[in-house]
C-alpha cells in the first residue's frame, strides 16, 4: 500500500465516460486523506479514431506504462468496423501489458434480477487467461470476399502461458475457504490445446495438495452455471471460453451491470487495467440509465491489487448494503454513484 | 416418405443403449403398419475400443453409408482418453457424412425444471455448422510435455461451408412464422472468420427479404439466452459456438434430458444422424434414471428428415402432453419410453 496512486483513466465509448466518472467519485471518497490520487485521462476510443484514425499510438502506449494502474470504461461503437477498436486498443493493451490474469468474480448480490435469486450462495471467480488462445490475432483470409474464400483463426497456447495462469488460479483457490479449482476447456475436441491445459493443470496441482480439482468441458460448464452455480469456487480457463463464461456468469448472478474485472499482470512489470465486463451500450449512452456498479466494483479490484484491501472491502460491502436496501425505484447513474460514495465515505 | 426405413443404430456408451432402446420402441409404435422398419446395430464405442483398439473401421463406415439414417445414443467413457472416441468415431461420422447442418431445436416444455419456467414462449432452433471451425482437428503440439510446449488449434472456415449452412438457416427462418434469423459469432476478435461469416450472412440475406436479421457476439448471446430467450427464432453459428450455446439452451429450457439433435446432410448424399445432445452419463448408466425423451425427440427429427412429418409431430405432441401431465413422481427410462410409445400409438 503506497501513499499515492498515479491512475490512467480511459473512459472510452458510449456509457464509458459516465460510469468511469462514478468510479472515480467512489475511489476519491474511499481513499484515506493522506493518499494522493493523481489521474490522467486518455482520449482513446471511437471518437479519437474518427478524428485521427488512431487507436492506440505508441506515445500513448508508452505513457500508459508509467501509471500504477488503468481504469477503463468501455470500448466499441457501431460506427467503427467491428474489431478495429477491440483489437487495436483494448486487446492491444491487454497484450502489450501482458495481462495474463483476467480476473472476473461472480457473486449473487441481494435483490438482483438473477433468474436464480433465492438460490444457495453463489460466489466464484473466473481466472481467464488473457494473452493467448484464439485472441492472438493469428489467422488470415485467402481469396477474401470470393466464393472460394478460406478464413482461419489460430488458437495459440504455450506451456509458459498456461502454467502461469493455472498457478495463479491454484494460489487463489488455496487461499479461499472452499479450496476448489475447476478447469474448463474442450479437450475432447481441441485435443492439442486441451490436453496441454489438462496436463499442466494436473502437474501444477501436485504442489497444491489441499486444493480439490475438477475438469469440465465448456459446453457442460454452461449447464452447471445455470443449474448449479454454487458448485464453483475458482475456475481457470482459456481466453475465449473465459469471455463466454463470464458474460454467462454475470447473467445468472446479478446481471451485467454488476460484473467487474481486472486485467492483471501480477509481476508488476506493467500496470494492470480494471474495467467493467459490460460493453459501451451505445443505446443507453447519455440517458443516465447505465449502472456504474460494475465499474465501482472494478475500482475495488484495482484497490485490492494496489494493496488497499480495506478500501476494496469497504466498496464491496457498500455495494451489498446498497443493493440490499434497493426498493426498485429507478436511480440514475449519478444517483447510484452518489449513494455508494456516501456509503464508503461513512 | 418411403415405405421402408433402413436404420443404422449406434447405441454407443453409458446410457446410450438404454435411451436408444426407448427411441426404437417409440419409432416402432408411431410408424404406419405398411412402413417396413429394418434396423442394424453397430457395436461402436468404448467397449469396442477396449476390445480391439478400433473406433470406426473403414468397413463399418462404408456399411453405414447404405442406411437411410443413423440413430446414435451417446459416445464417450472416462476409461478412454478424452478425444479418442469423440474424434475417432462421433466427429469422424459427422465429417465423413458431411453433416453440415447440426440442427438443435429448443423449446420450453411444460413442467420442466427450467429456471425460466413461467416465462413467455421459448421456441428457437440453433443451426450449428457441423463440418468446419475449430472442429477440423487441424492443430498440433510442439515439444509436447516440456515447459517449452506450444499447442495450436486452427479454426478453418470456408465460404463454401459457411454459405451452405447460412442458406439453410435462412430457409428455415423463412418458413417459420416469426421469420427471424440471428447470426452468432465473435467478429470483434475473430476478425477473419467472423467477418467472412458476417459478409456471407449479409449477402445471402438479400435473397430473403422477409427474414429479419440480427447479429450477436457469442458472449452477449449467452446473456440473452438467460434473460430473454424468447427473442430468438432461428440462430446460425459456427461449430464450437453452436456446441456451447446448445448445451446452454438445453439448460435454460427443459434441461439436457429433452434436447434433441440432427446431424443432417440435406443433399442426401450420405445418411443423416440423429442423437440426443446429452452425453453418455456413465454415472447413471444402468440405473434406469436416464431420461430417454431427448432420444425420442431425436427420432422425431429423424422421421421429419425422412418425410414422415405427421409421425414426427405425433411424437412431439406426445412429449408435450406427457410432460404436461407429469406429477413429479420418478419414472424410469423404460416407463417414460412406454408412456410415450402408448401415446403415439393411440
Ligand atoms: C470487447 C471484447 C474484445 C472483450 C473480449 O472479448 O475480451 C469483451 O467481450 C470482454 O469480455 O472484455
Ligand atoms: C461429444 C462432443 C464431441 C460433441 C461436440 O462437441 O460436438 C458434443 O458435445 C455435442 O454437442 O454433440
Amino acid at each position: 500500500m503506497s501513499t499515492s496512486i498515479n491512475l490512467a483513466v480511459i473512459p472510452g465509448d458510449g456509457i464509458g465516460q459516465e460510469v468511469v466518472a462514478q468510479g472515480l467519485k467512489v475511489l476519491t471518497a474511499v481513499l484515506p486523506q493522506d493518499v494522493k490520487l493523481e489521474t490522467k485521462e486518455y482520449d482513446l476510443g471511437a471518437q479519437r479514431w474518427h478524428r485521427t484514425g488512431e487507436t492506440l499510438p505508441d506515445a500513448e502506449l508508452e505513457s500508459l506504462k508509467h501509471h500504477d494502474a488503468i481504469l477503463l470504461g468501455a470500448i466499441g461503437d457501431p460506427s467503427v468496423p467491428s474489431g478495429v477498436l477491440e483489437r487495436g486498443l483494448l486487446l492491444k493493451l491487454r497484450f502489450a501489458f501482458d495481462h495474463f490474469i483476467n480476473l472476473r468474480p461472480s457473486k449473487l448480490f441481494p435483490n438482483t434480477a438473477s433468474p436464480l435469486a433465492g438460490r444457495p450462495e453463489i460466489d466464484f471467480v473466473v481466472v481467464r487467461e488473457g494473452t493467448e488462445g484464439p485472441y492472438t490475432g493469428n489467422g488470415g483470409s485467402l481469396r477474401t470476399g470470393t466464393p472460394a474464400e478460406v478464413a482461419t483463426e489460430v488458437s495459440i497456447n504455450t506451456a509458459y502461458g498456461v502454467e502461469r495462469v493455472v498457478r495463479d488460479a491454484y494460489e487463489r483457490a488455496d487461499s479461499r475457504p472452499r479450496k476448489k479449482l475447476t478447469l474448463v476447456h474442450k479437450n475432447n475436441v481441441l485435443v492439442y490445446a486441451g490436453h496441454m491445459w489438462k496436463n499442466i493443470f494436473d502437474k501444477v496441482g501436485q504442489e497444491y495438495p489441499e486444493v480439490t480439482t475438477d475438469y469440465l468441458h465448456v459446453d457442460a460448464a454452461t449447464i452447471f452455471f445455470v443449474t448449479q452455480p454454487e458448485r464453483f469456487d475458482v475456475i481457470v480457463t482459456d481466453n475465449l471460453f473465459g469471455d463466454i463464461l463470464t458474460d454467462l456468469a454475470a447473467a445468472v448472478t446479478g446481471g451485467i451491470g454488476l460484473a467487474a474485472s481486472g486485467n492483471i499482470n501480477p509481476t508488476g512489470a506493467f500496470p494492470s487495467m480494471f474495467e467493467p465486463v459490460h460493453g459501451s451500450a451505445p443505446d443507453i449512452a447519455g440517458t443516465g440509465k447505465a449502472d456504474p456498479t460494475a465499474t465501482i466494483l472494478s475500482v475495488a479490484l484495482l484497490l485490492r491489487h494496489l494493496g488497499f484491501e480495506d478500501q476494496a472491502a469497504r466498496i464491496e460491502d457498500a455495494v451489498s448494503a446498497d443493493l440490499a436496501e434497493r426498493d426498485g425505484t429507478f436511480r440514475s447513474t449519478e444517483q447510484i454513484g452518489d449513494a455508494l460514495a456516501a456509503r464508503v465515505a461513512g
